[in-house]
């Protein structure tokens, strides 16, 4: 028998609380155990709910009680979050997590703690909602030296961007639509300009390469320059544009960026579409594998959540291998060392002049005129492969030629994908 | 410190003892312990290999060494596969195959036996080659009742399919062009007869149900009456024609069929191409979720085959939880029983009278007449879903018909995918 209590009646831990009771009898089964679930933590009361006799607005009455032995924290927000979860460890109880904002601040720290009281800290939900992919990491990839992970891992903006490029719609009203859908927050910002991805892809960088990565320390830029006509020019180029959260071990140090990028329409990456993630990891044995589901929402992430309730059950009394916890950070590159590719989008005056600049400046590139009526005066092309600082300096010289009038966009391509 | 031995240094066990090789720090590290790779057993002789000298012929010399904990057979076949991974388990030897035919024809028996003698039994590679798929199933899902299971769990078919598609092969040269690059056998029929896909689906379904399923009570229908015309069409109505390997269950049966089916092209299935598999799997909770990567080859498999092994040395002295050891089995429907929709092509004297008839027995059907040049004198439509044995009676009567010379092709329609 294992009490459990959930701190957070949010829409994941309401989601955690209807799926322990509806498969109770399977989860119990698999866990080996019954599982009782002991205290609901939350401000509010639900007075309506068949289990409402659980809730507390008291934490203490939680992380005193000794004889709950696995929580469930799923308030989100690094802030009270990482106080109880570290009292929780501290006095010996196993954690389950999907708070990505505390994995990606605290991780090392908490996995330390875990070692050190002997308990487990489980946070499968906080990358990827319900997708398994930090266990099949761990575990299922162990033969691997995994050289790089590339995901799609947030579903807002993938949603956005698939509205865009499906049904035409502009950056705007695909994020209007997005909000009025639940997708999107009334602040956007965390989404669409790229922190969420950034968490993820540190948490998952941490794990496939044993050594902290700070979430700080990733490129970070979001899909909001993103326009319809850079969609109709990656289309007629074969490529889909994706807010891609990529790492790649480059040996002394980590490359790891988020940023819109243009894909081929061939990647398994490129026919992710709505609100779906997915998650790509290059391995040296094994080669690409993908993982592919809903990253968000209540009950995918709920499903994630009571996988590691039961794993930690299952594991009351052995603690699992711990990951990162020891390790020295691992220094990220500057975003500017980064060899790159860019798609360039330029308006010129003077067609022949700035196509001569063009190729003074990049070389033989192809140059592409969008097929589009709206499109006038400009081209676009992709460059070679150089430092984005290189690639930036030939930018700047080229927006400043008379020929010119303005470098409209520019999106990095990968072609290895 | 854990003694290894492998059996069969074909193909997959070439690539288990070069990755035990090559990553052996990295692998050794996640183990916990040096993994000792005492003996291989093959009948060949490779005096030419760096650990030429641990080859034997003599299973005996394997099976009755004490030191040896954990064998990983990978000959293939049921036997002598069969007899020695029974004696291996009964002297409490752990156990990884990437062996489909034995797991689909003795799973029950040897997971019984490992259970019984307190050892594990591990068989990932035996289904999607490197793609972690049994894992997830047993521990990242284990919140889920899982309803359904479809899967591209054949490479050598996916790739015909996907060069009859993009480069215009007939199925003859698409099988020989396979067979040339080494994706298909010289007796092609165990892969595109659907035999291989049988298999992996019902280890899959046997263990996302509890309950063992026979893979002789798969209903399998393989891919050699697929033509390029029936490519043609799909493409005209926005689907793509898979080797789909499914199972559901339906309460006190499980539906389970290998067979050519028509996806729309929005699902996910639709854009695994080549020799990559999918198994895309649906839980009550976590909806759909899909695994892609590489479904065989010499490290794909080995990746799997050796994450097995880490996991069997992690756990030398505890065994991990059965599956679907002690169930009964679990009764299949019959294919007639089974309700479908299929795509007809059917072949006209009088197009008038043929295309009553077809109203007649199937209803206000949408016919299609394919965009195609070279195609005389024939239409194709979808029927709705009806039993099979309904509308292979509705069938028989159509191609009765004296305005119909033939009903020239038949493929199953599945759109909610």
């Amino acid at each position: 028998m294992a009490y459990v209590a959930v701190m957070g009646h949010g829409t994941v831990g309401s989601g955690v609380v209807e799926v322990l009771r509806k498969n109770k009898d399977s989860i119990e089964k698999k866990a080996g155990e019954s599982i009782i679930l002991k205290k609901i933590l939350d401000r509010r009361s639900f007075p309506d709910l068949p289990y409402s006799d659980l809730f507390t607005t008291d934490a203490e009455e939680i992380l005193n009680d000794d004889e709950i032995q696995v929580i469930v924290e799923v308030m989100g927000g690094v802030e009270p979050a990482y106080t109880y979860v570290k009292r929780a460890l501290s006095s010996g109880k196993h954690v389950v997590t999907s708070n990505k904002e505390l994995v990606a601040e605290h991780g090392a720290e908490l996995l330390r703690l875990a070692r050190d009281r002997d308990v487990n800290f489980f946070f499968e939900a906080s990358v990827g909602g319900g997708i398994p992919i930090i266990r099949p990491l761990n575990q299922c990839l162990a033969a691997n030296e995994i050289s790089e992970i590339i995901g799609i891992l947030n579903g807002t903006t993938n949603y956005i961007l698939t509205q865009m490029r499906l049904h035409g719609k502009t950056f705007e009203q695909a994020l209007k639509d997005a909000q009025e859908k639940g997708y999107a927050e009334s602040d956007p910002s965390n989404d669409i300009d790229g922190y969420d991805a950034a968490r993820k892809i540190a948490i998952l960088a941490s794990i496939a390469f044993n050594r902290a990565v700070s979430y700080r320390d990733v490129y970070t830029e979001g899909i909001s320059t993103i326009t319809r006509l850079d969609m109709i020019y990656a289309d007629e180029m074969d490529y889909a544009i994706k807010l891609i959260a990529m790492c790649k071990d480059m040996g002394d140090k980590l490359m790891a960026r988020v940023s819109p990028l243009m894909i081929p329409k061939s990647s398994p990456l490129a026919t992710v579409d709505d609100a779906f993630n997915a998650i790509l990891v290059r391995g040296d044995v094994i080669g690409d594998v993908m993982f592919y589901g809903m990253g968000a929402g209540k009950l995918p992430t709920a499903s994630a959540v009571v996988a590691d309730v039961i794993d930690a059950v299952k594991h009351l009394k052995t603690r699992k291998k711990e990951v990162w916890a020891d390790s020295e950070g691992y220094p990220v590159m500057d975003i500017n060392d980064v060899k790159s590719r860019y798609f360039i989008r330029a308006a010129y005056k003077d067609r022949s002049d700035a196509v001569n600049a063009v190729r003074e400046l990049f070389g033989d590139v192809n140059l592409v005129f969008c097929n589009d009526p709206i499109v006038k005066d400009e081209f676009g092309f992709i460059s070679d492969e150089e430092p984005e600082s290189m690639l930036n300096d030939k930018m700047a010289i080229l927006s400043d030629n008379d020929a010119v009038s303005a470098v409209i966009n520019r999106i990095r391509v990968e072609d290895n994908l």
